[in-house]
């Protein structure tokens, strides 16, 4: 049997203790793996990557405790169903995440300070993710490490688009770059490791000219940025409806209510930039023209803690400038609707790996708010292409029986 | 120019007086052409059917006064549109619909007595139809007729599924059978004189085996059933996000409150229960399961008008058993979002008879809550399939070239 | 210590598991004691019966296991919480409900069949339930019980308006007439123990002339009927927001969906009707006109247990005839909200029965949807009521220091 | 008959346009006067200021056209009624607006800037206010002028509260303070002519120590502040709900979307600020605890025009700590809701006149979201305010005949 490391950024957060949680439980057939897009019939003829064969570890700045003692700490998960996998999640192997680039927000949160940690150089940290990576897959005689970023929100690093070759990166690297985010260094780290990488999140992590194009020189695939769990989900999916019924959107006003760690990081309106931007951009790609009112609010609301809320009001013209309007009234568990995604890109990348592709994989822009390398935001559009590329291999497939 | 007629049935009714406002209004320049299919740039490289070209008619038992002053009757139609295509509504020509297998309820609307009007044999009915027909063709100078149903919601009549031949159709017929829907006599007239027919109601028109056959041998085009234009068209949006998510819907509770006419005859459950029957096949077709609780209300809330208001609870279940949910508040003008539809539909036919396309459309599913001949609700599915008919015949229109 | 019983008709359904758990876990200092109104500032000065003085016990047709197995299998219940209260749920006693006067509705709920149990007159059933009363007051102790009514919903009986006195209502009982509800037994038991009884429920139980002014007599208090805790509650609340704006009401639309027991027998429209009834009357009185569409609807809809969901909107029209609308979308969790008005009632009515009150308590109007003996609906009128009656009591207090 | 002048600050504006309109059109018999509180049963029995006694004239930087131009621009207003009392609207006298402590952003307002104009000391502007209302007064020939102010919103001037007495007051006048906001000068005016004054928005006006003073010793009536028209309204309705049944508030979310020029001037956050304090202030005066998460946000959204829509999330906590949730979708009319409430304060004002009462009207409190000299938020305490000061005269009435 295959036997593949997980190796999660932020490994105790909401959204990795669902994964390694839902994972388990599904070993263990507690639960069906309800959320799994490739559990779908129409995926559903492919060998794979099984619970059994997964094996999780990650880095985080939250390391007093076990991953078990982190799940727990989680209030949306439940209890009976934790206690039932504890040595599973015991298992779970930490590593310190390196301490640079680091914003003061992230460092607030529950559990994350250290005192007695040091920073260090991006050189170091980058060769420390390495040694980690390496240490992670001998231990458990693994065939194949993929790296999974599931950080907290970054500021926005405008430089990143300058760098567009290795040397520039490099030379940024060595300067120690204050403002360089931690999730590039993961990226680059992961590249240099040949290990495929999932980029859950609207941090930057691989989106560098340079490593686009390091991954595909070096044939690692790549999949991102920032998974379509709720809102930007039915903005794709609704947008679409009135564009082939030739209404014209004349505004669309979104506001989010969370209340998780995720939610205060995103108070910080550094933070919120990179999300509200990646929210931001998909209607006018759907609808071909942007001259309405599009806004996107999110505020952190303690009350609400995991589960997330959304609520849009869709303001439509049509027939003899007739005026109507739509509402919605999302009441979403976040991490619920993120954590199967996660595990279907990890199978993706897997399948991708074996297939030698290399480079960002377009094919998985339905998993995406920005998906890297398309402008397709249509999520019916999206789900054609991840539809082609698995029936094309089942064409190959046929055709070589 | 090409000179086509357009004959609807219950042409004083409230989306008729759309249809024609509409078309008359875009003619003028007044209003963009918004709420066309056909106008999309996807679509717009063919040679539709123009505004001009049009000549509109129809039945109905409001005859009383002009098709004008009905229009004007309707409180949501801009006054000032009204007053200057005042002409063109003038000039629509009303027939008296023939009274037969017409409900104690419709006969109850505003405007539908008529004390005069004798009931007729159904032999004669359809013999009436067809002479209108001709009449209309003749003193219009028109090159073709196209019929459109939009008359009031008929009772259940369950025998038509028995109708399985034209002998036993006739026979029907001659026996006067008492509840044999309007409808069918009108698609029965339609297919007689070469007409293609738009059933833009939940009525059975020419869903009746025998007829279907009789339009297929004659190369009458066809198209139906139940113009898809507010809760169906976002159920059937949202259902496969949920589906292509492999999130599993535990209900779909569906409440609509409507104060038109066409709420009125609602009301009453005989009338009632086939409109909720069109409404509620969607969601098991999509899904692929149907252990779930999906229920479709509607109530007359005079309040309303003909502003469509709906509001629905979809309930699922995730990743883990989480339990999530989803509100929507429409707040839709129903007959707004159907006139469009109306003229697209009139303008498909009318390619379909240049192109010698007859029976069942059923590449113009997109356009239904029950299309006709097909089991495909998906709109994205719909919408591939509209899709991939205009590119077969660009590409067949390229060969040729 | 002064010890008071509290004997339940229904003790095993969703309300009565929410009130005896709630209570025991207040005693157990497990929980605050939110939800109650008599431990608001404004009412907490008077010695109210403590959650210690209470001794539950009651009448159910699910009479196969413990009142703590009932409770267990009530799924929105916190397990832990019930565990560490078992003992004190495992005490609560169960009587047979006397079978008589039970639609088939009610029979067909779970674990509501007894196949050997054998129907009996009302006049033995009255009979059985005071002997109950009885035996649970001396088994007890007790210094008094005081009767709850929250059985299941009753189809309407007319013919209660006619049972004008005690002899027309005593040969209704000998004739054992079919259609007289169970909960008209209960109350005719408790006036003869001398027992304050609590309806809780849209059924009649003491509202029939003869029992109302037999209780007067007797010095009996009696506090009903059909507690208001979701949707009816923010109505007589909104309405009166209307009516001090002068905004004139033009619709209200309200739906409601809920899934439990009362869901299923409400879902009978025999039975629904008792319920809509009370909540339809409350708007005209409060607003002064009654020329508006007002709908009210209730549908069972299993996905949501015993969560209670309810949908309105409102439509009102104020200066220069502008239409408005406000929606609201209520998530309530219908036997958490009524559980602990059910103690405040007990609590009230054991005041009452020291102060020497008897006959209907109307100053509790504020707890129900149809009060006894009074037409004020508006909530904050009702509020007013219950502190001028609370109010009097200090004043009468400090005069007699 | 009684002549009364109403000056409103801001005359061209929304509120403004809807007030004249408004009044004239009941004048004229087009309108029922739906929205008045002054027309309730319970008040009507008072010798109300009528529509026919009122002369209406103002200020406004917007002095291009007659007032009859600036309503007819409104496109919320029915251009029908509009028209027939064309006449009434040209008669309203404009004043130019004296130009001192405004802000750019109302400044660039549509029709606001005038290039020509030059900006005046503090004291200079009061004295051409006083002169307006004395020329006002003479040319119309009235008994009385009440000023209104219903400017744009102003910027948070803190320094207010510390102008302790007249001395201090007009020091700050002569030293031309920049930061003080035109509404005071407006106030000062008008308590030095004698005028009683309303200050509808959350600007100061006269919310200066040294003025309420001023006020009160010359016997001059005043009401404010912020009128309470939509989501501050039905706030300070479903707080009292939740605090007389014990459920305990944990959060409570409020959006706000609106697009007319009061949205353009609240984006800005400088002006933002007063009307969000005046806003959530309320809860914790009703409630009686704080230890809730409250947050109110404004968004510019110029898709709903004049229409204001709110939505709001309230979290609350019940019996066992059942988490429950309930919703708001408000789709009102910002001026449609705040005209009435302007008359109903002008009637109420010239009342208190004719009673000689001076100083703040506490009693008027159910009309602003911040009432002046009190902290009563509660609505319905609130409307027992004004019942009580309104028997009292009836009382009084009696007594005296």
């Amino acid at each position: 049997m295959r036997k593949i490391g997980v190796l999660i950024v932020g490994i105790n957060g909401a959204v990795s203790s669902m994964v390694t949680t839902g994972v388990f439980a599904i070993r263990k057939g507690l639960v069906p793996p309800l959320g799994l897009v490739t559990e779908l019939p129409e995926f559903n003829t492919y060998d794979w990557l099984t619970p059994e064969s997964v094996v999780f570890g990650g880095w985080d700045f939250r390391t007093t405790g076990t991953h078990y003692e982190w799940v727990k700490s989680k209030n949306f998960i439940d209890p009976a169903i934790v206690e039932s996998i504890r040595n599973d999640l015991e298992g779970v192997e930490i590593f310190d995440a390196p301490l640079c680039s680091i914003s003061s927000t992230v460092m607030g949160l529950e559990g994350a300070g250290n005192a007695s940690r040091k920073a260090m150089t991006q050189k170091d940290a980058v060769q420390k993710i390495r040694q980690d990576i390496r240490k992670f897959i001998e231990r458990n005689q693994l065939d194949q490490a993929i790296i999974v970023n599931l950080s907290s929100i970054e500021p926005v690093y405008e430089a990143a688009s300058q760098l567009k070759d290795m040397d520039a990166f490099e030379r940024a690297i060595d300067k120690n770059e204050s403002l360089m985010p931690a999730s590039i260094l993961y990226a680059y780290a992961s590249i240099l490791e040949d290990c495929p990488m999932v980029n859950f999140t609207p941090n930057l992590a691989f989106e560098v000219p340079a490593l686009i194009q390091f991954a595909e020189e070096r044939g690692v695939p790549l999949a991102g940025r920032d998974g379509k769990t709720g809102q930007t989900l039915y903005k794709t999916v609704l947008a679409p409806m009135l564009k082939w019924r030739n209404l014209k959107l004349e505004g669309w006003y979104s506001a989010n209510i969370l209340g998780n760690d995720d939610g205060k990081v995103l108070h910080d309106p550094k933070h919120a930039a990179s999300k509200i931007k990646t929210k931001s951009d998909v209607l006018p790609s759907i609808l071909g023209y942007n001259d309405f009112s599009h806004q996107v609010h999110i505020h952190y609301y303690p009350v609400r803690g995991d589960a997330k809320e959304a609520w849009d009001s869709i303001d439509f013209m049509g027939w003899l400038g007739t005026k109507m309007s739509m509402k919605i009234n999302w009441l979403g568990q976040d991490s619920a609707l993120a954590a199967p995604l996660v595990f279907d890109l990890v199978r993706f990348l897997d399948r991708a790996s074996r297939e030698n592709q290399g480079g960002v994989l377009t094919y998985l822009a339905c998993f995406f708010k920005a998906p890297s390398g398309t402008m397709v935001h249509d999520f019916f559009a999206q789900i054609q292409m991840l539809q082609n590329e698995f029936k094309k291999e089942c064409y190959e497939e046929q055709a070589t029986h």
